[in-house]
C-alpha cells in the first residue's frame, strides 16, 4: 500500500509502498477513506523540538482517520467487516487506575496513533477494535475523519457538566484555529446566548463568523478583555474555552471571567504562565479546567449525534482536500494561516 | 382601577373597579402591560375542586405579569420607577429550611400571587421588590408576561445539571400545553439531536412542529412508548420531560426512558400512581425528578438571556391576546383546545 | 476440584468432583479463598419463581467472590499471576451504547456469573481479567469477598454525586439485610449527621446499631415515617436509601423525604407500587435514583479505600464462615433471620 | 458598652466607652457572648499595608461573632429576641446579579461586618436579621463564633460537589492554621481515606493530628510532593486543599494532585502565581476551583450540622479565651505561632 512516512530523523515525509499491516488480537484492519492532518501531524512534518524528542522513525503519522473495516483478528468480538469508523488515536491499556476511574484518556500508559505506531496517513491502517467508533453512514468520510479534533471541541464545552454553564450564556474562545471553529459551532448549538471569538487571522474571523459568532474580536485592535466586558455590561464571560495556548491569552483568561465561571484550557503553553490568583480566581471562584483529548465514549457519543443529526454544521471549517501524493500542497495549506481543516484522501474522493 | 375579581364561591369573574393598591414595606407597585392566563386562573375562573378547597374570595387573579413599575414603599432599595420587570409569583420568607438552602421555590411558608392574595388580572399590581424580575427592554410585554411559565419549561429541562443529558439527546416531551410547547423550543436550542413530542390535540401537534418537534406523535393513533423506541434503535429516549399529569403518560415516561436516562415530572396527577420500578427504574437506573416551579432566580436568568437574544422564539405559542373587559371570550380561547397561550392587556395594546 | 452445582431443576445443591476449568483468551484463573453467599444465591437453591426462570442447570452458582490467581490465559496483559482479587460478576460486553457510555454495569448484554455461566461455589473459578479487581492485601479474604455487596451500598449511598447529599444530613436506610448494614457503615464514615435505620428483625437491628446507626426503627412498633420527621423537627430526611424493595415501604421512602431530598432505590419490588406522586415527589421535588449494581469501577476503588482503610469497619457483618462441605448449614444460617453476611472457604480457612 | 475601637490610622486597638447601637429596618441587636479573632483582625490591629488601604477608622472589628438577639428593628419578621445567632459577616444586596444566582457570597455591592461598618468586639453588635444564623443551643458560644472560619474550610472542602472527590480519596491541606486545622478536621470526617497536612510550625502540626491528620510533612524536612507521591503509590492525591496563599507552595499543589483531581484555593497569594499549566493541569486535567467565604447558606447549614452533632470536634482548635479587656494578651497569643483559634469574650465567660 502507499504511505506517508517519516523515515528519520529531519523535516518532510516520504510517499512509500509498504506492506498492508495484518491485524493482531483485538485489532481491525481499516481502509482509510479520509484522514485530517492535525497540528500534531504538522511538528512531526516540520520536526520540531517536540518531535525530535517524541518521535521514534520510521512511523506513518495521521490519527485523525476516518474508514471501512475490510479485515479482522483474533478475538474481534463486535466490529463487523464493512463497518464505517472513525479512529480514537488514545490507546489506553484499560487497567491503571485512571482507566479503571473510566478516565482512559488520562491513561498512565498511553500509547498514540500516528505517534507511538503506524497511522493512518496510509491505504490502511490497524486499530484496536475498541478504538473504532461505528460512525452512522449519514455522515462522508471527510466529517468522520474530523470526530477527534471536535470531540476536543465538544469535551472543552461541556467538562464537567458544563452544559449548563452555556445555555443562556456568553460564551468566549480564545483563538480559533479548527477546535476553536468547532467550539463556536458546539456552543452556539448548545444555546449560548452570544459567543465571543478572539483570533487574529482575518481568514478564520470569517470562518468563526460562519460557525456562528455573534462577536468576532480581533486582539491586534481590540482589547479582548474590554471587548467581553463591553458585550457581558461589565460582568465578564460566563464561559472562557481557551484553545491557543498562549500565556497572555490565558492570562486574559482570567480576566474576562465572570465571578463563578468557568474557564476550559486545552491549548498547551510551552512556558510557566503567570496568574494574577487572588482577584481573578479566588475572589471570583472562577473554575478552571485542564483538559487533553476526549471522554472515550461519551464525547464519541454526543458528537456523533450533533454531526449525523445537522444539529451543527462543520463543512466551513473543511477547506481543503488533497490526494495522498499531493501531501506537500496538502502541508502548505495547514500552513497558509488560509485554512480550516485540511483532509487526505488516500484511497481517492 | 379596573381588576377582575372572584366575589365569592362560584364559577366566573367580574370586573370591578377598585381603588389602586399601595405598596407597603419592600414592596413595589406595578402597571400591568400584559397578563397571561395560566390553567391554574381557568381552574378558578371556572371554580373546580381545588379551587373550591384553595381560594379564598374576593381575590384577584393572575400571577404570569409583566409591567412597569410606578411606585415603590419603604425599604425598596434597588428597583427603581420605570423598570421594565415580570414577576415571580412565588413570594417565599426567605429563612425557613428550603429558602436558607437556596430552594426559595419549596419555600415553607410560601403565599402565593393570584391566589393567596390579589394578583395580576388588574390596571395594577403589588409585588415584593424581590419578587420584581427586571426584563431586558427588547423583550415585548407578552414575552414578559410568560417568563413564569417559560421558567417551568427551562427549570424542567436543565433540572439538576440536566442541560448535559439534553445535548446530542433524543428528548420526549408529554403534552404539549403551553409549557410543553416551550419545552419543545428550549430542547431544541439546548442542542438535542431530536425532539419527540407527544400530543393528542391536533392544534398543539402543529404548533410543536412549529417549536421545533422533529417527531410528533398522536397517541390516539400511535403507542408513544413504540414511537420513542422506534426513533431511537430500540434503545429510549435520554430524556422525558413529563408535562400532562395523566397517570398513564407517567407510566409509559418510565418504559421509554433509556438505561440512566432522566425523567423530569411537572404535570400533576390528582390521583396515585403505579408504575414498575424494578424493570422500569432500577434496573435502569433511570433518574426521576420531581419539578415544581422555577429556581429563584437562575432559571429567570436563564429565561431571559434565550427569551432577548433570541435563542428561543415563543411568538408561535402565543396566540391570542385581549383587552381586560374581554376577559370571558379570553378564557373561552384558554378551554377551547385552539390556543397557546392567552394574554390580557389591562391597560390596552 | 470440588464445587457445588445446581444439577437441575429444584431445590438444594450438590457437592461434585469437576475439572478444575481452563482460562481462555483474556481470562484468569482464581483459587477461591473465600465466597460470600448472596440472597440471589439463596433464590437459587431454594429454587424459587425467579430461579426456575433464569437459572439453566448444571451450573456452579456464586458470584460474591476472591482469592488468588494461578493462571492466566492469552491476551492477559495486566494480571499477574499470585495476585489477589475480588470478581465483579457482571460480564459486560465493552460495545454496546451503554458500555460506551461508560455505564458497563448496565450492559445490553451482561452475562452474570454464577448466574449464567459457572461461578465461585468452588475451589476454582474463571473470570475475564478486566473482572478480577486487585485488592489490597491488608484485607482478608472474607472481606475481599464482600466487595461486591459493599458496592451496592456504596454505589446506592453515592449515586449521581450524592456525597453531598450525605454530608451533615440526616440518613435513613430501609432495610438492614447485609447491604443496608453496610450502607449505614458507609453513610456513617461520610460524616452523616444522623443514621436512622428501619429494620423490623430484632437481630439485624443489633447489627444496625453496631455498624453506626444514631436511631434503630422498629416499624413492627413504631410508623417510621412518623419516627423520621420526629428525628428531623418534622422536615423529613435528606437521603433515604431503600434496600427492602416492599412496596409500602417504597411509599414511606417519598412520605419521609424533605423536599429537595434524594431516594435511592435498591431493593427490587415484584409488582407495581403506587406513588402519590404530586404531593410526595412534585411538590417537594424529590428526586429518585434507581439503582443496581455497582459501577465499573470507581465505586470498587471507593470500595477498596474505604474498607483497606478502616474507614469503615464491617467485621461485625460477617457472622458466619463455613467449609464448602457445610454449604446446607450455611444456607440454613442465611435464612435464619440471626445472621449478616454468611461466607463459605472452599479452600480452608 | 464597651468596645475595641480603631480610632485612627496605625497599629493597636483602643477599649473605649460608646453607646449601644440601634438596630434599623430588618436588623436585629446581638448581646455577644463569643467573638473570635480572624487573620483579618490582626492585619487591622497591626494595621498592614492592607488594612491602610481598606479600613476606614473609626471602627470595631470583629466578625467571626456569637450571642444572644436582644432587640429587634422594624421588619424584622423571623428572629426572635433571645434566639441564639451566630454572624455571617458579609452582607449582600440580594440584586445584584451574583446574589440573584444564590452567589451572595460573591455578592457585587458586599459590605464587611468589622471592616466597612462596626462589628464585634464589643458588649452588643447591630446585624441584618438574614445575617443572624440560629445555632442548634448544643453548642457553645465559642463553637457557635466559629461558625464562619469553619464554614471556610467546608466550602473549600466541599466546593461544587465535592464531597464525592473526597469519600475514600487522599486529602491534603496546605497550611495548618485554624481553618485548615477545621479542613483536616472536616474531611476526616467525611471519609477520606488518607489526610496529609502540610504545616512548618510545630505546634500546629500537632493540632493537625489531633483533628486527624494520618499524615503531617514538615515542609522545611521533606519536600511535600514527594511526600503525598509517596503516599498514594506515584499517583497524588485527588484533592488538594490550599489554605497557605505562599506562591511555591500552589505551584506544588499541582505537583502533587493526581490526574482528575481538584484543587480548591482558599489562601490568598500577594504576588503572581507562575504554574506549569500543560503538565500540571492540562495534560492531567486537574480541576481547580477559586474559593472565597461560604455559601449562603448552605455551608451554614452544614456546618450547624456537624458541630451540634459531634460529627466533627473542633475543641482541639479552640486554645485561648480571653475577657474583651484582655485584647492585647489575645492579639499576642493570635502572632505567637503557639495558638489555634483565639476568642475575646465580651460579656464575661
Amino acid at each position: 500500500m502507499r504511505a506517508l512516512r517519516k523515515a528519520g530523523p529531519g523535516p518532510g515525509l516520504e510517499l512509500v509502498e509498504v506492506p498492508i499491516p495484518t491485524p493482531g488480537a483485538g485489532e481491525v484492519l481499516v481502509q482509510v477513506a479520509a484522514a485530517s492532518i492535525c497540528g500534531t501531524d504538522l511538528h512531526i512534518y516540520e520536526w520540531n523540538a517536540w518531535a525530535e524528542k517524541r518521535i521514534h522513525p520510521p512511523v506513518i503519522p495521521g490519527h485523525e482517520v476516518a474508514g471501512h473495516v475490510v479485515a479482522t483478528g483474533r478475538e474481534v468480538h463486535h466490529i463487523q467487516p464493512a463497518a464505517f469508523v472513525s479512529a480514537e488515536g488514545h490507546v489506553f491499556c484499560g487497567f491503571c487506575p485512571q482507566c479503571r476511574r473510566g478516565r482512559m484518556h488520562t491513561c498512565e500508559r498511553m500509547r498514540i496513533l500516528g505517534v507511538d505506531f503506524d497511522g493512518g496517513f496510509a491505504e490502511y491502517v490497524v486499530l484496536p477494535e475498541r478504538n473504532a467508533w461505528e460512525v452512522d453512514r449519514r455522515i462522508p468520510p471527510d466529517i468522520a475523519s474530523i470526530h477527534d479534533p471536535f470531540g476536543n471541541a465538544v469535551h472543552t464545552a461541556f467538562i464537567s457538566g458544563g452544559a449548563d454553564d452555556i445555555v443562556g450564556s456568553t460564551v468566549v474562545v480564545l483563538g480559533c484555529g479548527p477546535i476553536g471553529l468547532f467550539a463556536v459551532g458546539v456552543v452556539r448549538a448548545a444555546g449560548a446566548r452570544q459567543v465571543v471569538a478572539v483570533e487574529p487571522n482575518e481568514f478564520r474571523q470569517g470562518l468563526a463568523k460562519q460557525m456562528g459568532a455573534d462577536v468576532v474580536v480581533d486582539p491586534a485592535h481590540e482589547d479582548a478583555v474590554e471587548a467581553v466586558r463591553a458585550a457581558t455590561d461589565g460582568h465578564g464571560a460566563e464561559v472562557v474555552l481557551e484553545m491557543s495556548g498562549v500565556p497572555p491569552v490565558i492570562r486574559q483568561a482570567t480576566e474576562m471571567i465572570c465571578a463563578g465561571g468557568r474557564i476550559a484550557l486545552l491549548g498547551l503553553p510551552t512556558e510557566p504562565v503567570s496568574l494574577e490568583l487572588t482577584d481573578h480566581v479566588i475572589f471570583k471562584e472562577a473554575r478552571i479546567f485542564g483538559v487533553t483529548g476526549r471522554e472515550l465514549f461519551t464525547t464519541w457519543e454526543t458528537v456523533s449525534n450533533l454531526l449525523a443529526s445537522g444539529t451543527v454544521d462543520v463543512t466551513p471549517v473543511i477547506t481543503h482536500r488533497f490526494a495522498l501524493e499531493d501531501f506537500e500542497l496538502a502541508f502548505e495549506a495547514m500552513d497558509s494561516g488560509r485554512s480550516g481543516k485540511v483532509i487526505l484522501l488516500p484511497n481517492g474522493a
